[in-house]
């Protein structure tokens, strides 16, 4: 892949037109104590709807397109989170993915966030990027965290590090699962939630060219559980993914089929109810169940397409109701 | 509130890129005898679709979004109009509502227009204001009439007066009800119509934090009633409303219990054959009638969610037809 | 219709954006041997979805709204490509309209393909221009080919000396029917179809004044018959589109009973099937055919729509599996 197509110098420009907007997002914006630009999109500010739209872009790296629309897909719920890239690969795994595990322990209590967009493909710290083969190269970095709260100063380093930048080229957001921004922005991974089980599945991932996905937006909760659960419902049980992959029409039918949630044994019970079962072990979770309802994969070197799957409506009342 | 956050600033850069387009919307631009910059979207010049969904955004001073997209939950009439804000008290209330009366007599003919936009905000001469506790200071000021005719010099005297401004910083877009950009502003006003009946509920406006709605797009007619009609039908019968309120749940679902047009006295007849059965007086029909068909209030503080209402797609085709 | 529209200005702000964001749309974009600007969006480069939309926007000269987005109206092909116009008829026949037929013989082999977008309203080289009444004036062109190669100079220069402009400021985008771009930006011809099918029945131009039309995007298919087929009936099938026309209502109820596809004597059979039954002689096909499903027309000055056709679910699964 190409690397011309910097992921963080294009979040770069939307980063500008979100600080410049927080009045109208209800979004704060500050400087932390090395410089950093602090975004709270959720916590001691309200944050909004639009301002997690405008932070799963944010995310993709500049180079996915998220929109909420009425739907009539999930009657009950009818707003929905429609997503596309035309470079899923990196704006969902090299970028969107919420895979950069960042911790800190001080006497004076703990901090734990997953960090998502762009920032990780400078950082580069976690094994996928082996697989990627997509390096970015920015002056600056953009990084969101699902947390109530900004890191410390050793976190907020640690990450400018590990990005080659200094920290007042860092841009951190922040908003909890629990408030609208970060509803809305989690939902936004319908895709990437594809891409990575399409990775976990084994699939070349240079095949998938082109992408997009829909999971309806699902209403916050104030329990972290509870919120996290709804949002991982709406796409385990109301979301639909389209990928267009090059290759053989078998292979591509071997995916459809393989994508949607309900292969997995943990499907048909909500992510509150399972992580609750778990005793709250994340991983003790079947990760297959991570996937869109529904699947439709096209072989575009075959003009064939392949669909698996469907919405489980039910599942999405209970889960957020 | 923030006063940071001002609707005419954010107006003013939707108006200079709506005179730079007029060519493309159909719209004309001149300059009145007191210099104020008056737009005609649908009397002399044919106006468009597409002018009254920037008019609406315009009437939501900046902070709401707007857009046009097929839909199938109103089969008969597939494309929707879809509104957002995560400023809705703002955004419909103090901006977009068509709350401002301004008349004028005079030897050689009358003229009355309700002015809805964000000068509003800059006049607050409704006793509507006094509840919302939100001023903006701008050094221009936009306003969207519902007629087919500028108004007088004395009219427009007394707006820009009102507002604090010279009348050449006055921007005056007027369009008539039966054009098309002026059913497609109406029509547009789904969230804000909630909102109104929130406000006469007397649910606390400070907890509706976000909000989304949508109504199909009504043929004009060309006549007034009948097209005033069309347009109330468009959210009366075939509007949905899904607000986000914090507080407790109890408010919540009594505001979405009564929130739909069906728990109005007079619903069940279309708005024409209503404002005929009063002889055209407006204020004679139940004000609860004007609200989305469909509403759906999620409690943030609460995670819960409450619906009331169903689309009525039998009214809408015969107040369309 | 005024001049002072000019689709190719409007146009070439599009054309600047595109080739700004090559990297992200996987396009590439070189010089041609007579200065000209080559964009290649699907043949050597890879292009993309988001390409053909961006591509549709420039065949409707910056005068029509182009998107992509999940409906509920074709269940099995969710993603629809969604446009509309406030000026149809410049729009979609003095521009995107795929009108001019560009070809050149030559001992080391022939070329063949037919020119969309609004380099043609510069050149006017078809008969369809003598009914328009559209003339556009530009110092620069832009012109889209379904091929998978760029011409060859004579054609360039031929463009140009037709356009009235040198080589160097014009801009031709190819991408061939096969490709993700190829297959977007037609399947976006949804409204420009029922334009065409209007002009074919003898319906006065000047009075469709706005209009929106919908397809389900199809997959692309390697071969060109069949590719060619699958954008033909995503229209044909699975289009529908809504005009708004000026004058009588007994004018657009005939409109709209004769606009839908199912008039023709062809109605009934894949593109595909129908292209080898005539042997590849595309005049052979009755052009009634060439429309969308469903038709709404609404009168504006009779207050009155009408409608006829519906989607042909069967039939777009087969042409697109």
């Amino acid at each position: 892949m190409s690397t011309a197509l910097s992921v963080n110098r294009r979040a770069a420009d939307l980063v500008g037109a979100f600080v410049a907007d927080a009045a109208s997002l209800r979004i704060g914006v500050a400087r932390g104590p090395l410089g950093e630009q602090l975004i709270d999109a959720g916590s001691s500010f309200p944050g909004s709807i639009a301002a997690g739209l405008r932070i799963a872009e944010i995310c993709m790296g500049g180079v996915g397109h998220v929109a909420l629309l009425p739907a009539g897909t999930t009657p009950n719920w009818p707003w929905t989170v429609a997503v596309r890239s035309s470079h899923p690969v990196i704006a969902c795994l090299a970028s969107q993915y919420a895979g950069w595990r960042l911790s800190h322990k001080a006497a004076d209590g703990s901090f734990f966030a997953l960090g998502s967009g762009p920032a990780r493909a400078l950082a580069r710290r976690e094994p996928l990027f082996e697989k990627l083969g997509y390096v970015d190269r920015a002056e600056s970095g953009a990084l969101v965290l699902e947390s109530a709260a900004a890191p410390p100063p050793p976190v907020v380093e640690k990450i400018a590090d590990d990005c080659g930048i200094s920290p007042d080229s860092l841009t951190i957001i922040f908003a909890p699962t629990q408030s609208l921004a970060g509803a809305t922005q989690i939902v936004a991974r319908a895709l990437e939630v594809a891409l990575h089980k399409a990775l976990e599945l084994g699939f070349p991932l240079d095949r998938i060219v082109d992408g997009m996905a829909a999971a309806p937006l699902c209403p916050p909760h104030p329990d972290l559980a509870t919120a996290m659960g709804r949002t991982n419902d709406a796409i385990i049980y109301g979301g639909q993914v389209h990928l267009f992959v090059s290759g053989d029409a078998a292979a591509a039918q071997s995916l459809a089929e393989r994508l949607p949630s309900k292969g997995s044994r943990d499907y048909g019970r909500s992510f509150a109810e399972l992580f609750a079962s778990v005793n709250g072990d994340f991983y003790a979770i079947d990760p297959m169940l991570f996937s869109p309802a529904r699947a439709i994969v096209t072989a575009i070197d075959a003009g064939a397409t392949f669909r698996a799957g469907e919405l489980n409506l039910g599942l999405l009342d209970a889960s957020f109701s």
